[in-house]
């Protein structure tokens, strides 16, 4: 168990922005951040100089090698008009904006800064599926990869040990999916803002618009059975197991505790935080848990004081459907072995008693990967403050949200919550 | 000018350890940072128990492209046996482990944690020499890559700026190379442990051993000017003016002020910290000075409540010649325009009054560019604490020393001020 962590002065979020989410050939990481930034400062309800930004800090993990530029801290502080201010990236691989935002509350906790802007970016989309598939890989623990894994086959292989070891199947997976479209169907934010059924209506018209027979499928498994609707990717993970190819952009304001009604009467406050590592999947004995999820879990618990079952609503990282599963179990929100019965019924849906993933999770929203653990932490504050439009849930007393953020395979692990006071 | 800063807690650091810097085919990142770390633990006096460290944060700049593998926060932390303990990776270019110092000092400083490690490293030598010019040029900002300025190129454009500002000449960059060989001589862990002469001398001895006719220089100066012993790069930069391709690996454990005699009686505190941001070469009127270093300084000098007069030594960011004379200047310790004036006259010398790069700097010592911020930090420690052997400066009341580092061409610029008390 680890230690009880504080922070010497509290932090509160009072602003956040976003670009859409999804494959943009005509924009780049400065586009994408331009536009979340422009959304964050009109966001701040009683306005913001940008002048009075003390630090930036930014997470991406693939501009190095996808789009030949490295130094993106500077970069953006130039792009945005920030400089001379510090700017400071970190990377974590899918969890680089978590760590970017951990580091931005350090720094305002240290009492060094009062003003920090902090987010995460990635820009994917211009490189080839393969390229894509190779450049991820550099996440993984070197040993996973000298096994020739791909994400998909790690993901695939922890799904067949959680079946072999719970008796849940593929048609539990699609439980996750199913729910994911549904959330992102109310997103206007969402790379995929279409639900299964959605899908399958569109694919139906597409068929009949070119003289071809319609599929027919009778229902939304149904359709994920269909090999030609959903092909194998990586046993048993499927395509519409899989979180997309994303470009996208999303950041945040946090400042000192006490200086939050300056900018809003209504700012939320860094409740939790934890951070774990991982030692791969190599040296596991346990393929349907990660360690390094639990260890941040815990220290966010115990910084927070609050229990799994405070926390009224979460996004995890949901890289793929069996993720999802595996996280809503490590961070204690159901048993080992019974995340995939909670999602079956219906217990992590909207209008259940712990929404996961309201905002269409990695699956749905998009997961332009440096940018996930930002946007993750948007949708908290965006359902936190009543502000999420038809996803918004309907709980009238939302206090505690929490958002949970993956490097890799397990390698890093972030878990923070937020709370309305 | 900047706010004052400060930290809610004071920083203290009590342990230091780095490899050797060099180019070694045989090592990688994991085999260096090993290396640093088993130093690092055997110089803290008190003892540590590695279990009791809270946190890592490393820099690192090219492995992503250079080693094709990311996440190295997590990586280390399994490598070190540190794993489930959070780890962080920072990346402003040549400057990356001076933020990762920086995040540690704001991770302890919050109050979060007590006990951090902080580190960077580089595996470069593997690549051809065309790699890595191509590679570190994505430290640059876009602007000037698309300019096809390479980085040799840019600072021979500064130099030959700063040559027609203030009637400077190719003699007087040959003064700061002399000097930083004649400092590395003394340096055990240089990658270049020999004076200049040393180099002539075994110049002469190679030739006469084959049977050609000895070249004859009648002193440094003569060599540096013969473009067979010191070929031309982008003018005025030659090859003696550039910092080398290398691999190394520098840590330090910072604490929480008022652990730090658990550790040792004799830490050192974090007396100034200041990171600022530039715009690029092409949106400056002035070659000649970095307005990020300006800033930077300018937010250490208020934080600590010292002068640049205070500073009684420094390393600053050589990676070419010209760049030691301008940081000089732009850290005020000598007018605009004087600081090749000041290395003429011997004032940044070992035995004069504000010695600069004891270590031999970037130039001699040698520039793993993800370790050269925390490597810096290294030989401050050294100085200070009156362990640097045989460049042990002579002052018998050394209190304060300070280290610049310098990511890109300017686009990040860190200074942190380091005191015994």
């Amino acid at each position: 168990m680890s230690k009880k962590r504080k922070l010497g002065r509290g932090v509160a979020m009072v602003g956040a922005g976003m670009s859409k989410f999804g494959m943009f050939s005509d924009l780049d990481s400065k586009d994408l951040f331009t536009q979340a930034f422009g959304e964050l400062t009109g966001s701040i309800d009683k306005g913001l100089d940008p002048k009075d930004i003390d630090a930036l800090y930014v997470g991406n993990f693939t501009n190095d090698f996808f789009v030949s530029q490295s130094h993106w801290g500077a970069i953006l502080a130039d792009t945005l008009g920030l400089a001379p201010k510090p700017a400071t990236r970190t990377e974590g691989a899918c969890a680089s904006s978590a760590l970017a935002f951990r580091e931005a509350v350090f720094a305002v906790a240290s009492g060094f800064y009062d003003i920090v802007l902090v987010g995460g970016f990635e820009d994917m989309s211009k490189r080839s599926t393969e390229e894509v598939a190779e450049g991820l890989s550099l996440a993984a623990i070197p040993y996973e990869r000298k096994a020739a894994f791909t994400f998909p086959g790690i993901f695939g292989a922890i799904a067949t040990a959680y079946f072999d070891q719970y008796g849940a199947s593929r048609e539990h997976l699609m439980n996750v999916t199913i729910k994911s479209h549904q959330n992102a169907v109310l997103n206007p934010k969402a790379q995929y803002q279409a639900s299964i059924r959605d899908i399958m209506a569109s694919k139906i018209e597409r068929a009949k618009s070119k003289g071809r027979s319609a599929p027919e499928w009778c229902d939304e498994k149904d359709f994920l059975r269909d090999p030609m609707a959903n092909p194998m990717i990586a046993w048993p993970m499927h395509l519409f197991d899989c979180s997309p190819i994303s470009d996208g952009a999303a950041c945040m304001l946090l400042v000192g505790e006490e200086l939050a009604r300056q900018f809003t009467d209504d700012p939320l406050y860094v409740a939790g935080l934890g951070q774990a590592s991982g030692k791969g999947l190599h040296a596991t004995d346990n393929l349907t848990a990660f360690e390094a999820t639990a260890c941040a879990a815990d220290e966010a618990y115990r910084m927070s004081g609050f229990r799994p079952s405070d926390i009224q609503f979460a996004e995890v990282h949901d890289c793929f459907s069996i993720a999802e599963i595996l996280h809503i179990e490590d961070l204690g929100f159901f048993e080992k072995g019974h995340g995939y019965k909670a999602v079956e019924e219906g217990l992590t849906r909207l209008d259940g008693p712990k929404p996961i993933n309201t905002s269409g999770g990695l699956k749905c929203k998009g997961h332009p990967v440096g940018a996930t653990g930002a946007a993750q932490l948007i949708e908290i504050w965006e359902q936190l403050r009543g502000q999420a439009g038809e996803r918004q849930l309907q709980n009238g007393n939302l206090r505690i949200g929490a958002a949970h953020n993956l490097g890799g395979t397990g390698g890093t692990s972030t878990f923070t919550i937020l709370e309305r006071r």
